[in-house]
Parts: C-alpha cells; sequence; structure tokens
C-alpha cells in the first residue's frame, strides 16, 4: 500500500456523552473508476481506486463479456488512477445484456448484472477440491485481522481467495462485489487457478456474490454471515458449497457439504 | 408482518468443532421486483417482496424520476407481489438518466443511478430542525433491538425516520438503498413528512445514501458505522448533518454539528 491518496483526513466532532471534542479522523475516498473497452466506455463503477487493473478485469470477467484472460492484449491506466482502458475479444451480447435487463442487485457494491440467477450458462460444478473445517476456522480469524483499511475507516469489505497451495489473495473495496471482482482479477491477471480455491468475503452472500463465484468455478464460498435463499439456491443449483456464520469452530454449510471434510 | 413467505426453510449442516447437525434453518426470499411505470417497464430490484408499493415509491422520488406523490394516479401491485405498476407525470430526463451513466454505486442494494454525487440539482438544506444527543443515543438503541427480520435471518439492513412529533416509520430489505427508499415510500404514501426528520440507517454511508436523504430534504442522517469521503463531502456540501459510529452515547458528527444539541 505504498500510495495511500485514497485516506482522507477530516476533523469531526467526537461526542462521548457530555463531552464533545473536535479530532482528526480519516474517510476513506470513493471515486468513479471509469472502464473503456477497445476504446468505448463500457461502464463506470464507484470503488475505491486501488487494484484497478484487476478491477476491470475482475468485473468483466464475473460478467462474462471477456471469456479468458488470454483474450486480453492490453491494459492502461490513465496517471489519476481513475481510467482503465481494456483492449480484449468481448462477448458482444455479454456486453449488451450489461445494461439491458436493468436490474438493480441487492448486495453491496453491486450494480445492474446480465448475470442473474437462473440465467448463468455453466455447467454443475463438479470439482474433487475439498477443505476441512479446521483450515476454515484459521482462515477466517486471519481473513478479518489482517484488515488494514477496515482498522482505519471502518468502511470496507474484504474478499479472499484461498487456493490450493494455502497462499491467500486478498483484496478490499467499499463494494463487497468490487472487493470480489478485484481478487479475482488479481488472480487471471497472476495466472493463478481459482478453480481449486475457497472465496471468504465479509457480508452478506446475496445471489449475485454466489453467480460471480459460479462465474469463475469457485467451488467454496465462506462468509461470516448470512446467505439469502436465492444464494442457496442458486450455490445449490450450480454445485457450490455455500458456507455461512463462519465464527471460531462454528460455521451453517448449506449446501453441498461433501467437500468439507474433518 | 402477517405475510410471511418471504421467509425460506432451508436443511443445512451446522458445523461446532468436531459436531455436525442437520437442522432446520431460516433464510430471506430475495425477489426480482419489476416497477412498471405509465405501462412500461422501468426498471427491476432485487429485494425483499414486501412494501413494494413504498419502495417503488420511494425509489422513483430519490431518483426524480417523480417529483412529488401529488404526481401519483395511481399504484396497484399483482398477485403475486412482483409487479408494480404506476401511473404518474414523470420527469423524462430523469428516467433516461437512470440508465445513461452506467454507473455501479458501492453501497448496499444500490444499483445504476443517475444521481451521483455532486450532479444533484438540490438548495443547501437551512432547515432549523434539531436533536439532542440522549434522542440519538436512545434511538439507535431501540432500532437495533426492534429488527425482527435480523434477529431471524442476519441477513437484512434497516431504515428508520425519526419524525418531528417523536413517531418512527421503519423498513427492512437485503439492500441498504432498498431499506431507505421503502422508508421514505412509506412517509411519501402516509403525506409524513421527512424534511424535519432523522434519518437512521444500518450499514456505512456511502455518497449514495447521503444523496437519497438530500433528495428528500432529511436534515440528519445517523449511522452506527462509517462515511466514505464522498458521503462526508457530499453532506458538507447540501447541508446535511452527517452521524456515524453511533453506538451507546458516543457518535462522530462529521459535518453540520449545530443541529445536535444537548
Amino acid at each position: 500500500m505504498e500510495n495511500r491518496n485514497y485516506l482522507k483526513k477530516v476533523i469531526i466532532d467526537k461526542v462521548n456523552g457530555d463531552d464533545i471534542a473536535e479530532v482528526e479522523d480519516i474517510t476513506i475516498e470513493e471515486s468513479r473508476l471509469n472502464i473503456f473497452l477497445n476504446g468505448e466506455k463500457a461502464i463506470s463503477m464507484m470503488c475505491i481506486p486501488i487494484d484497478q487493473k484487476a478491477h476491470a478485469i475482475g468485473f468483466l470477467m464475473s460478467e462474462n463479456v471477456i471469456s479468458s484472460i488470454d483474450d486480453v492484449d492490453d491494459i492502461t491506466i490513465s496517471e489519476d488512477g481513475l481510467r482503465v482502458d481494456i483492449k480484449a475479444a468481448v462477448d458482444e451480447d455479454s456486453l449488451t445484456n450489461l445494461y439491458k435487463e436493468k436490474t438493480l442487485v441487492s448486495g453491496c457494491g453491486g450494480g445492474v448484472t446480465g448475470n442473474i440467477a437462473g440465467q448463468v450458462q455453466i455447467p454443475f460444478n463438479q470439482t474433487k477440491f475439498v477443505i476441512s473445517p479446521e483450515v476454515i476456522s484459521s482462515e477466517i480469524k486471519q481473513f478479518y485481522q489482517d484488515s488494514e483499511l477496515y482498522m482505519l475507516t471502518g468502511c470496507v469489505h474484504k474478499a479472499m481467495l484461498y487456493l490450493e497451495d494455502g497462499s491467500t489473495v486478498t483484496a478490499e473495496d467499499i463494494g463487497r462485489h468490487n472487493a470480489i471482482d478485484k481478487v479475482v482479477g488479481k488472480c487471471k491477471l497472476k495466472g493463478l487457478d481459482t478453480t481449486k480455491s475457497v472465496l471468504f468475503v465479509s457480508g452478506r452472500l446475496s445471489s449475485e456474490m454466489v453467480v460471480k463465484a459460479v462465474m469463475h468455478k469457485v467451488p467454496i464460498v465462506v462468509s461470516r454471515t448470512a446467505p439469502t435463499h436465492l444464494g442457496v439456491t442458486t450455490a445449490h443449483k450450480h454445485g457450490l458449497t455455500l458456507i455461512g456464520f463462519a465464527r471460531g469452530k462454528k460455521m451453517n454449510i448449506y449446501t453441498h457439504s461433501g467437500r468439507v471434510i474433518g
């Protein structure tokens, strides 16, 4: 985190009962990132302007606008960090679909999506990748301890991919969706395999979070909080192991519990 | 809450260390609500299908598509509860603007919006409405105690308007934005005044939450958690009192603290 100009100081009135003190506090910047695809504006998103390339790639791959990282010819970022230009072979139908449905999703950091649950054309996930409850417990603990931006601002969501070799990739953003797109994008840019991984997310598991995991063939998703019913049915249908309320040694396994082996 | 078919039972594997038990759990439905305006599909949103009329009205007024509740001639809801038909005089520019910007917002329950911070044409709020820190403390406590859906599912956000006479109106949804649109819509449908009120919201205060309050001339917004920097600057610019981290007797007042009088 060399560049921290997304942290902004503000002066606040800190109230504690009858005491009021004027103190300095830190808030997090929320910027509009513009994504251009082959020279044309594709979409904008409100986000923390870090990991912008990964964010753009992750989002476009989550929405199937770009099918494979091999289809990407070039990615550049503007000096102010608020414009990403991508040259890539795109799936025109998915790009059109992004706007066509005009569906506002319910979860954090989302927005329009063409990939509403039930419309995803992805085969049932049959991967044999498994994980133990002990690893989930220890990773979720670490997951929350390591969130520096959250500590500073109380205003971010985090996503982490735990990979087959035990290494992890993390990303943070004001939106849950953005955090997922960023962490997936980071893996894609590095050529890391997401098909044998566990996605840890802060915040609730609404259907569009599950759809993102399905799109990237992530077999297991873990959150400290609750899934929606559509999140559960989407996970069930696509062969995804969905785990909620993972706290300490406890967790609720909603679907396909065969991948959790003690 | 007479009709509770938005609560769905699921069978889960409940893990606690080495113990695994198959138990029944409750998850919350996430449905697609379709809003039709003068016979044409305006937008869809993923939400909990309760307070649909209020949700539709609140959303369209938040986006300035409908300027006044007096401009609404008729609201009907389909038998399955997933389609709201509104006949109203609309602001065509705002309706077009809803889709034009293609900006994904960062907060919960959001989506596209034409009302990005900085573009709102609303005068600076000069209302003399004030509140004491004691009332904020007691109301935020009550706010969290009264959330039955949260207790049941752990998967909802809540919004509450505390009105000038001390009465409150509440709404819950899987998305923060939806909860705000619903609670504002409820007030508009009942002819209640939101210009002398305090909006309590669960979850973070990103700019589009602040913009909604600005649009409805709500002078004070309170959350238990953090605002973004754009949320703070938007509140500052539009004369809105923004309070975060309201917990017990503590709170941080980010802007226009003159409305908080002990």
